[in-house]
């Protein structure tokens, strides 16, 4: 299988696995305990830590172990709301799900900021919503485009007006430099997952200084920010991938995606690019083919094992048009036309090009099943 | 090392890393995605999902998987918060911090069901604290003295006034059987790592037809009442784990944890067993040495290797009575000479004679050094 899908999770880099094996197996003491064991479990968290910190320029102080990115964006959001006065929450009209689902089942109203056809959140309008406002949410690199949003100028806006701001940069981490001091972000959401560390681990950075009120409570565990015995093997597992994912060499990943995307485009008519060319992830190619329906290709692909996705994996199966394409003013048959691809570090030059091929394969035969003037077959997915 | 700290945390057993390997391998697919590798995942789900609902008598469809017992927890008071009407909360004063530091969060008063020296709830106050209650959460069985609350009593003067309950089944399950049909509980809450699961893993029964309202929200995984990507490698841990704990054979930690008591019992004077015998997990021990100071006795065991607990390991360090002991009317002078001893199913006889044998040794040392008249020498862990 060739996996292209590394936006909806990426596989463990060996090493990764190598170094939370350990503590799966001897190292299980629960970090809390007051014995020997104990101690070295709660050690190695505390180098994690430093890790974790070190991929975004904190301090180890302030990150905080969550059990993913969902519940990273649920925290930061809560924190935000129990904590700031009247007002709404300003968040982009793109965000992930975790997001905008969170922000909705508040006691407060929520108005998104839109972007333009590029996929970047439109200053202009950004900055009239912040009138009022008591908190912003804006991402850092959209999941379904890999669109980069221009954070530090938002953030600059939003601190003119004493607004706290959090940014999820779960897609963004491993994939482009991040750094919280740089753009002067409150709060910043990471998942494991997305950069080769195991699913069910997440963090958030707190900057120091700032008000929070923790979700989960409990044990008192992360300083009482985070109650819940201490995930050990997949705090480490984390840290450790944060570690490589720190590593300036994103080089492979822009070449392996510009080579597949090169490809698909000489090869195929009527492909579109959506989104930002300028300012994108080095790993992602979100393409519309013309007359073609993203369900019926997602099945040819899958048959040919090239796994990716449309829309986000969250969104996969759900047979609706993508907010994030919607908010772009692409019309509903170009967005049900859409796929993403997108590569992780394990991905190779070789499977770029395959995968390419396959594409081309899968979009002429879904033309030639559809025919010409009888309109797209709609071929969903069970 | 000898382990008797399984109320903290438990090794996984073998055959449960085994299973879990594989998903941190080559089945790291997202579980939402549209392609076969994904659908293995999913499936993968599926199955341990029932063995998690079987091993609490359930319906796969009843079970949703969070991140562990704390956030089982904190999810089942906040729906319960949620969604019913005017009046307090009812939950016992001997509740892990878990249940207690999430209520105290909710705006209503919160009512602690005291118990009897036993550690048992006295049902009498019990009945009269449910009048203008809006819910109850009540433990199986307590973690730090293991001792086993009336569940099905309670469960149903609570019923009678049309209260939902939930009750912490975090320590009992994989010690005692438990079957949500027969006690009738609406809500009920597990820790995969506490049955040789993996930690960062847990579920949360809802009754079908109950009215549920999310705590993390994104995505819509777990038919929308827990979001974020699934973490197939521990979900499938915890299901092995369940099928392992669901095997009718917990005669070994009885016989363990027996004869280790037994055997300190004989062999130092001053020993005091707390909670009920007759209602207690077959595999804890707390014990009170008279003139001896937990914290003492715990740096004395984990130099002779031995791990086990002062309180709970949530409480370790944090030199205060344990509020469980201090419930039970226990002085606060015993209750910093207890220790608590809890066996896993990968203890062994030898152990549990050898560790007797430290606990002698530790228990003659300490009170050597205290002397005699000066009053108990207190050796804080650092």
């Amino acid at each position: 299988m060739i996996h292209l899908d590394a936006n909806a999770t990426t596989p463990l880099l060996p090493e990764v696995l190598d170094a939370m094996l350990p503590w799966l197996r001897d190292g299980f003491a629960n970090p809390s305990g007051a014995y020997a064991s104990a101690k070295l479990a709660r050690k190695a968290i505390d180098q994690a830590r430093r890790q974790v910190a070190d991929l975004i320029g904190a301090e180890p102080s302030e990150i905080l172990f969550t059990s993913g990115g969902t519940e990273s964006v649920n925290t930061a959001l809560h924190s935000l709301d129990r904590l700031t006065g009247e007002g709404h929450a300003v968040v982009s009209a793109i965000e992930h799900s975790a997001v905008l689902r969170y922000a909705e089942s508040l006691q407060r109203e929520v108005k998104l900021a839109p972007v333009d056809a590029d996929g970047r959140v439109n200053l202009t309008a950004f900055a009239e919503l912040l009138d009022g406002a008591a908190f912003v949410s804006i991402m850092t690199a959209n999941n379904e485009t890999g669109v980069i949003q221009p954070i530090a100028e938002m953030r600059k806006m939003a601190a003119e007006k004493g607004l706290p701001f959090h940014s999820d940069a779960i897609q963004a981490a491993g994939k482009m430099p991040i750094d919280v001091k740089a753009t002067g972000v409150d709060l910043l959401s990471l998942s494991a997952h997305k950069f080769h560390g195991p699913k069910g681990m997440g963090a958030l950075y707190v900057r120091k200084g700032l008000r929070f009120m923790p979700l989960l409570r409990g044990g008192g565990q992360e300083d009482g920010r985070r109650s819940g015995t201490e995930n050990t093997a997949s705090i480490v597992a984390m840290g450790v991938a944060a570690a490589f994912a720190a590593k300036p060499d994103y080089g492979n990943l822009d070449e392996m995606r510009n080579a597949f995307e090169k490809k698909v485009m000489e090869q195929v008519a009527g492909v579109t690019v959506n989104g930002s060319l300028e300012h994108r992830l080095p790993n992602t190619s979100h393409l519309s083919f013309d007359g073609c329906e993203a369900a019926g290709l997602l099945i040819l692909l899958d048959e040919a094992g090239v796994a990716c996705s449309a829309g986000s994996a969250c969104m996969t199966g759900k047979q609706k048009p993508s907010h994030v394409q919607l908010a772009m003013g692409i019309d509903e048959a170009r967005a049900k036309s859409s796929l993403r691809f997108s590569f992780s570090k394990l991905n190779t030059m070789e499977q770029a090009q395959a995968a390419a091929d396959q594409v081309k394969r899968a979009v002429e035969k879904l033309r030639r099943i559809q025919g010409s003037g009888v309109g797209p077959v709609v071929v969903y997915s069970p």
